[in-house]
């Protein structure tokens, strides 16, 4: 699976830098992942890839439980999509143009983009270490 | 009011570490908050105090936004609570004779402990910010 992270957002703070930095390399067994950072999100329909799985990130959005979230990912592999495209942030920050195909809050508190970030590529990491049988490395 | 947070996981990551102390700095204008490492929680009990209001954070609690979980914390302190003893990990893994007054989801999802108590520090701080009508700093 390759997965593109859309962050609107251009300068990280050191230490959330370096927990994605470390997911990002435990997670290089499992797919590919990139995050794409931009100053803002009113040009991100020029990068987005029709053919991918869209979702979109906001605390309204649907809950899962990391399991359900995993197989999430089990189930648009096994449809045979080969990409998923996530934009972290709010709905209404986005133009309007943009209909993910779903909508998913990884917590209904608001965070700080940077810690949600964190937090989806934790999750990623888990899902396939779910996914693999294999025990979650803290 | 005082919080005390309390972890069952002795060493944290440099980068949790580093992102729990900017909100500990962040915080300290607004309450007293002392974070609590101890190898496991076998002996919690010795450390709770009996009159703080006592909650446990776990995946399968009771969802919040930050707006409703800073009216929680404001809605305590007018009732004349002054300390909140905060217990991260999951229910089963505590003695049972800890009984707390509300068990809270951060998220349904599972997370790292050290990301949890991140996202701990941060939503009081955010709770903060939104009781004192003050603009979020990332």
């Amino acid at each position: 699976m390759n997965f593109k992270i859309y962050l609107p957002q251009k300068k990280l703070k050191s230490y959330y830098k370096s927990a994605i930095a470390e997911y990002d390399k435990r997670l290089s067994r499992y797919c590919k992942i990139k995050l794409i950072q931009s100053k803002d999100n009113t040009q991100i329909t020029k990068y987005l890839n029709e053919k991918s799985y869209l979702i979109q990130i906001d605390p309204k959005g649907k809950s899962y439980t990391s399991e359900e979230f995993a197989n999430k990912i089990q189930n648009l592999a096994n449809a045979s999509i080969s990409d998923i495209e996530i934009i972290i942030g709010e709905v209404e920050d986005y133009p309007i143009e943009i209909l993910p195909k779903e909508v998913i809050a990884l917590s209904p508190l608001s965070l700080n983009l940077e810690l949600e970030t964190t937090l989806l590529y934790e999750q990623i990491y888990r899902a396939y270490r779910i996914l693999n049988n294999q025990p979650y490395h803290k």
